[in-house]
Formats: structure tokens, sequence, C-alpha cells
């Protein structure tokens, strides 16, 4: 067995999760956000004991703790470099993991083990090449390559979601402009939708400007479906630029699948046909055996998955 | 020893090359270009036992043949699956070239066996992750991670020259608008510089649009050096968008090196401290250890080194 930890936000999900990547306890940990390193390190520690405390009552063997964290992680010292939501800078997580617990610690990006949860559990399951890209509030992505995680040599590869592909109306939180994750995220939508509204472009989910504030992505993802016009032009740009991002990956690194997941994902079918044709029509070689575009199947589990399983993909 | 051969449009260069990448022989058989692939394969294996001939008398043992061509290559069924410039379709070369010498042969791409040969002898020698750009009349790449090639699942990967990095005033060979290519080739250069002047644009390189046709790439490179503002626009304008595709391959990537050839490449300092500014400026982690960009060493033997090397690299 092994234990999985998910490092969000404002908690800390911990889960014991047996070599098939099934989980069979979970423990949550709840932080009070930017407390500091140390007071979050003890809760860390609180929720790694009630784990290893299950597990000796279960006598299950634990071999492993993985860690996945919403920043840059450096896998050679087990250092988080960074996570800005954290207020992490240069933290010894992976070190003192593995000095207090005398276990085997792994750690990552949580997109590249979110892509290794879909790799051991969900939709990319036995396939050597593929990636994994996660369409939320921002845009992350996980690469491998037969068979083992590639972010670079300085890990700090796998940045799928600050990929430039054109000009944008917004700079990215990164600096740059034209960032992927300014065109393919939820927040890209909602921003787009926006300035459509604030354009007087014609909708039914809104009155005004104003009221476009209030208005969701998947509000817009609805709208689109029903035929609404500033909904719709919204969603084919999204599905335009996503469909560049997708054919740059394909023609760069050709994966036997690419697995998109987070919220922007979940529009399903509606939006992943207008995603594969923009895609398709850019690629390089359109004949012969192609990469494959699926939805990714797990969702909140997939971070203790991945990470309980990042011991198989170093 | 091994045998690399470089296919070109109007010759086959062959090479017999040491297990340190140096070559000890060459031979060339000129082909009449688009005289159909029974013919040239015809002159392949007249080249082949020129080679041959050459180790027999110096009792060299030849262990493989690797074979680079211009085009797409499978390198599982060992078939040439086109190569446009010579009016190659799914042509059984390297099949053939097994079944009549009986030696384990490889093939793949030129850029991806230039980037071999770089990694055997020139600049990323030793380097487990790399990237080779060749900027020439397009744009290829090759991609090394953990030491071995890496085209992908079917192949049809390190296309970096069709990464969609913006909107151009013109579209790729390939169709579609925006690829790398139409920005940071030769090529490009030449086009983006005509178009200034047919726009009237101040330039001491030729008295008028129709003048403009007749300036080389390298014409362009040299005014911009000596303060000719139209060239500097241009070479300005295609190292940004180089920029942007470098920084896209690190934050994707994260290579160690990405080494640049072709003759764009031979601008040198002055190009490429232009683009590492532009891509240093768009790169997500700006601190710690960095990919470095490197000039690669080899040019016109590349070829051949690359394709001898190819056993190594798979």
């Amino acid at each position: 067995m092994r234990i999985g930890i998910d490092v969000g936000g404002m908690s800390f999900k911990g889960g014991i999760v047996n070599p098939e990547g099934e989980i069979l306890y979970t423990h949550v940990e709840s932080t009070a956000g930017l407390e500091g390193y140390a007071a979050m390190e003890e809760k860390l520690f609180i929720l790694v004991d009630q784990l290893l405390a299950k597990a000796k009552a279960q006598a299950w063997t634990i071999e492993s703790i993985g860690v996945g964290v919403p920043g840059l992680a450096d896998v050679e010292s087990n250092m988080v470099v960074y996570c800005t939501n954290l207020g992490w800078n240069n933290v010894p997580l992976g070190a003192h993991l593995k000095a207090r617990y005398g276990l085997p610690t792994f750690m990552d990006n949580d997109a590249t083990v979110a892509g290794i949860a879909e790799s051991a559990k969900g939709c990319t399951k036995g396939v050597a090449n593929s990636v994994f890209i996660t369409l939320g509030t921002g845009v992350g992505g996980g690469i491998i390559v037969n068979g083992k995680v590639t972010s670079g040599a300085h890990n700090k590869g796998s940045e799928i979601g600050h990929m430039i592909v054109g000009d944008n109306f917004y700079t990215c939180n990164c600096g740059n402009n034209g960032c992927l994750e300014t065109f393919a995220s939820a927040t890209a939508l909602m921003k787009d939708f926006q300035r459509r509204i604030e354009a007087g472009e014609a909708t039914a989910l809104c009155v005004d400007a104003n009221g476009a504030k209030g208005v969701t992505a998947k509000d817009i993802f609805d709208g689109a479906k029903a035929g609404d016009p500033a909904a719709e032009m919204s969603v084919t740009r999204l599905a335009k630029y996503l469909g560049i991002g997708l054919a740059n990956v394909v023609n760069m690194l050709d994966p036997e699948v690419i697995a998109l997941g987070g919220g922007v994902s979940k529009a399903g079918d509606f939006l992943l046909n207008q995603v594969e044709a923009e895609m398709r029509k850019r690629l390089v070689f359109k004949e012969g055996d192609q990469t494959r575009l699926e939805i990714a199947q797990l969702s909140n589990d997939a971070g203790i998955i991945g990470a309980a399983m990042l011991a198989n993909y170093k």
C-alpha cells in the first residue's frame, strides 16, 4: 500500500491506496490557508500519522509516500520550490517527510499527479505515451513518455498552460501574453464572455455587462448549447485556441492519447467535438494512426491516487 | 563501424562512421531528383555496395545501416511514409535494405538525425534531454528525452516547425496559418523583408520591391547588423517569434540544451542574443537552473554522422 497526499489551498487530502490504484481509506486535514509553512507541516504530519495508524490497525504495509503540490517541486531534492497560493518558497517538505517516517518519498506538480492517476486507473491506463491537460481556473499539464513522467532536465516542463498560441486581449498571470491558459481555462471563457457583453453582443444569459460577472463557465457552455449568440462565440473561440494548443502538442510529442480533465472538460462532447475538429485540421500528418482525444475519468480522487502512484512513474 | 546515409533531393550521401561518430570514408551518388523510387533505390544500393566494398578492403566490420530521410519515416516498419520532395509515398526503403544486406537498419527524419549527430559528437554531447531545431528553408526538430529519440506513439512528433505561435500574413506549406516555420525560417525572413519593401519601408539593400526578391537571408542579417531599417525590423520579428517558439519548447519539455542548426543559425550571436532575450522573458520559471541555448557544431556532416549513430538512440 502507498500513501497519497493532495496538497490544496485549504486542505490536505490523504489516502491509502493499493497497488491497483484503488483508495482504501481517506482522511482530510483542513488548513487555514496562508498560515505559514511550519504550521502547515504540523498538520501534514497529523494527517500522515492518522493514515499510518489506520494502516497499522489494518495490518497494511505502507511502502511509500507521494505528494502532489500546486506549484513547482524539485524531484531530486524533494523541495517544494514554490506554491504561490500557499505562500511556500523552497520548503523542505519531502526531506522532512522522509526524515520523520523513513519511507521513500515522491513529489510532483498536481497536474502531473492527476495525469499519473489517469495512467494508473483512468483513460490512459496502459498507454506508454500520453499527455494530460487540466482545464480549470488555469490550465496545467502532465507528460508521460515511455511510461515515465517527463518534466525535463530541471523539472520545469509540462507547463502546457503557458504555451503561447496567439495574441490575447488580456495578459496572463505569468506576465506574458497569449498563453493557452488565457484562451482555454474557465477564467478565460468568463473573461471573453464579459468582454463581448461589454461590447454589446447579444445574449440571454444576463441583462447587462454588470450581470455578466455573475455568469459562470458552466452557464456559458449551457448557453452555447442552447444557441445563445455571445456564449456560442465565446465557446467557439475557446475551442479554436484549445485546438491550436492540442495540435501543437500532437505535432511535437505525438502522444497516443491526450486526456482532458478539469471543470471545462465537463462540457463533454459538445465541446470535445469542436476542439477535436480544430485540432485535427492543424495536424501535420493527417493520415494513418492518430492521437486520440479523451475525457479524464477520475476527478476528485485523482490527486490522492496519482500521488500514491508517483513511485511507479519515476 | 556503421554506415550512415543522408537522403537528399539531388543526392545520396553515404559514409562509414566509427563508434565515436567520426567519418572514416564518404561516397556520394547523384540522383536526377524525381526519377521514381525504383531508379533511386538502385542508386542507393550502388552507394551501399561501394561503402561495403571499402569496408571490406579496410577490414572494417559494418554493424548497421542508418538512413535519414527528408520526410516521415515509420521506424517500426522501416517504411518511408512520405518524402514530398522525392515523390516517395509508403516506400519500403528500410525493408529492402535489410533484405539485401542482412544488417540491422534504422531510419528517421533528417532533422531528428541531425539532432542525434549533435548528441553524438556536437554541442549536446553527453546531454540526456535536448531539443535540436534546424532553421533553414523550413524549420525542423529532433527531441531527445532520457537519451532516446522521442518522435511519439506514431512517429509523427518533433514537428517543431509547425507549432502555431501567432497569426501570420501568409499561409504555411502545410495549409495552416501561424506555424513557427513561417516566422523563423530563411524563407520567412525573406518574405517578411519583401513585404516591408513593397510597403515602402526604408532599406539600402535594394532599390525597389522587385529588387527585394534578389536579397538573401544572409543579406538581411548583414543589413540588420549594419543598421538597415527594414532588415532590422525583419530580424527583430524573426527573433520575437523564434523566442516564443523556444519558450514554448522550454515551458513544455525543459531540455538541458536547445541546439539551433541550419542556415539561419549562422547569423551567430547577433541573432542568438536577441532570440535568447525573447525566450527568457517568456519562461514560466525564470530562477534556478535553466535550459541553455547553443549553436549546433556540425553542419554538412550531421546527416551522415546522425544516421550512423541512430542505433544508439532507439
